[in-house]
């Protein structure tokens, strides 16, 4: 290993979920967990876990998206010094970048890190979403979209995606049959792994479980009005939720002395970024930045993709799930639908995909997210799974999160050390 | 040299100033100058004078505060891309951090940079804000304070600089009429400069040339309607204006072969966080964040406050000018007013402060700022300044931006290479 490699020794996630409740006759919101608690008990949670004082941190790294528009606070990286004064005076960097946020957040610390002026970095992944209601959600997401050409003209993000999704099926000639059939499938098996999920928003005893939605057939048979349509082709168990949450990750060199038994090392990254309106890509159909990404950390680490146990991607929407599954190279250009109504990614696949349920099931509180990712492999290379196990002894993950329609694309390969 | 000592070889500046207009009768807003527009031309004139082509550029570093609020438009870096192709696929990040975003952005290029994973990066600040009234933009500022106990109860940004002028007024036992003629003293002096600035929103031919504002007495002379408090002890003239602007900076590695004759070497950095809400400051009669950032900035250069010979320093409020004086350790504490008003900081100075005209007189963009404060330091230690030019043949400058109430301290030391 070299003296600059990145290890990850500890982690903290709240659960995710929707913590603010409405009132059904003033409509005021109230907030049984604000902000500052969830970045509080991340943070302690990391701590604990890598044995280390916030005074040990040399800095910390926040991403989130819009926690200004969605919870009036833009600075968070200094909150959490009101409950750890240790990290008084340390530098904070916050990032942004969408739904990739603390993806972005991660890959500005071990840049840090390597440059060899630290040797120990928070990086905090948070967003505060359901103060608000689901239009005014919506809005705010929409302002990652290229405002002339999307947001203006009321295209959501759900459309958005909802164009690369349709995109894909027309260029390989799927009927939208079938479609929907793929997209069920996907569904159904990150509802199946999300139940066992304590963190998820749709973890233990949650709708999926009550209403028996573990299988394609079953969303597939559901009523319209239970199951409508977002933007076609994707319908509402297509969508991931709106969600609170945050998390925390204890990164450290492999030189500071600080690595223990449960260390998982960065082995590869890259950040690929794409033309943000839809109309200057040349192809729709794939996600030409996450093919980029992927290709340069798979590089970057000496392994393919055929070398993987387990990858989180990025499924804010299901037919993005198939999307990243091609950008990763784990099914051919135009196969992942098929793969999956195959089987192909069952529960004794080689690479098992969305161990954590995937955003459809944990719940995809944007700025979180890309910290999620990287905490639920995490567990499952150190052999603490959160949730659905690995059926092996799984040494090799890739995340894949994207940012924007995919704009922003951040590719990570994680190893067990 | 080092071989990972960032040096800056380029830069680009938009003319600050107000861009939008409304329209008297409609009330609506016109965009003479767009975000993507701005962008591309500091860009442009940051890649030229670097002499590079933009597909050498390996990584793109943003810095906004509010572009989501502000401009509807959340993700600026793949903006970029749209009018410069070669950035597409490269690595964007963005950084946000109130009123030192760009400053957090060069800090995480040089990062990355000094990693050895990049050898080129270009640096972008940029903020849109005067599509939105005072009021809207007073608000969403806010959001950079603490919401439950400064934003949520009406305290401004105006408000929590003047708790922390008067706190410094207080302590230091100077009457109010005196810490008038100490603020007034600091607006004239960056008004001198300032006009003689292209670049900036009070430049050549502006309010403070044709209404004869380049004198203490001046200011001190106005009708209270030319000059009302904003939250006392500030007054009209104390503040820095609501503006429009893009700077663009090219960073290369020392080791790149990318040196040029004019290029800047970045000798020490450090950002330091102090607590978000001013009730739990120790001290509000200094920055003390301010301090760390600078001690840390010139330990790393091992220089001393008496080798610099220019420093841009962060006037939101012409009160902080003095706290920032004294952060640098310029003047001692609780002296900075006095040696102004002693003409200690006057034409023929020894260590020239804000020859740009600082925020005062430029504007104040605040993504922007950070990245302008770097610009007018690098284009004074290159022989070639923009507006007043340092009396002697500078080598030594720095740079201190502020972030919030004090909270995101940013000290930068540049050396002419």
């Amino acid at each position: 290993m070299q003296p600059d490699t990145v290890l990850i020794t500890g982690g903290g996630h709240t659960r995710f979920g929707a913590h603010s409740q409405r009132d059904q006759v003033t409509g005021d919101r109230s907030d049984s967990y604000p902000l500052e608690q969830m970045l509080a008990d991340a943070t302690e949670e990391a701590l604990m876990e890598a044995g280390l004082e916030a005074s040990a941190i040399d800095s910390v790294f926040v991403g989130s998206c819009s926690p200004g528009a969605f919870a009036q606070q833009e600075l968070l990286g200094p909150l959490v010094l009101q409950q750890q004064p240790g990290l008084r005076f340390k530098a904070v960097h916050q990032s942004t970048a969408a739904c990739a946020s603390s993806s972005m957040a991660l890959h500005a610390a071990a840049d840090a890190l390597q440059s060899g002026r630290i040797r120990t970095a928070l990086v905090l992944g948070i967003e505060k979403m359901t103060l608000l209601s689901t239009p005014a959600v919506t809005e705010i997401l929409g302002r990652c979209s290229y405002w002339p050409e999307e947001s203006a003209r009321d295209i959501t993000f759900p459309g958005l995606f909802a164009r690369l999704g349709d995109s894909y099926r027309q260029r390989h000639g799927i009927s939208t049959e079938r479609y929907r059939e793929m997209l069920a499938t996907v569904a159904a098996m990150n509802y199946r792994r999300g139940i066992h999920n304590p963190l998820a928003q749709f973890g233990p005893g949650s709708l999926p479980q009550t209403a028996g939605l573990l299988s394609a057939q079953a969303i597939l048979d559901l009523p319209q009005e239970k199951n409508p349509v977002i933007a076609a082709p994707l319908h509402l168990h297509d969508c991931s939720p709106i969600s609170d949450g945050a998390v925390a990750l204890v990164l450290v060199r492999a030189d500071s002395g600080l690595k223990d038994a449960t260390s998982v090392a960065l082995r590869g990254r890259a950040i690929s970024t794409d033309y943000l309106p839809l109309s200057r890509r040349p192809a729709l159909h794939k996600l030409e930045g996450a093919y980029d990404s992927a290709s340069r950390a798979y590089r970057e680490s000496g392994i393919t993709q055929a070398d993987l146990d387990l990858v989180e991607v990025h499924d804010c929407f299901t037919s993005n799930q198939l999307l990243c599954i091609e950008a990763l190279g784990l099914s051919d250009e135009g196969c992942a639908g098929e793969d999956y109504l195959a089987g192909e990614y069952g529960e004794d696949a080689r690479c098992q995909i969305n161990l954590s349920g995937g955003l459809k099931s944990k719940g995809h509180p944007v700025g979180a997210t890309g910290a999620s990712m990287h905490y639920f492999a995490y567990r499952q290379l150190i052999g603490r799974p959160v949730g659905t196990a690995h059926p092996g002894n799984p040494e090799l993950a890739a995340v894949l999160n994207i940012g924007g329609s995919g704009v922003v694309n951040c590719t990570t390969v994680l190893q067990a050390v």
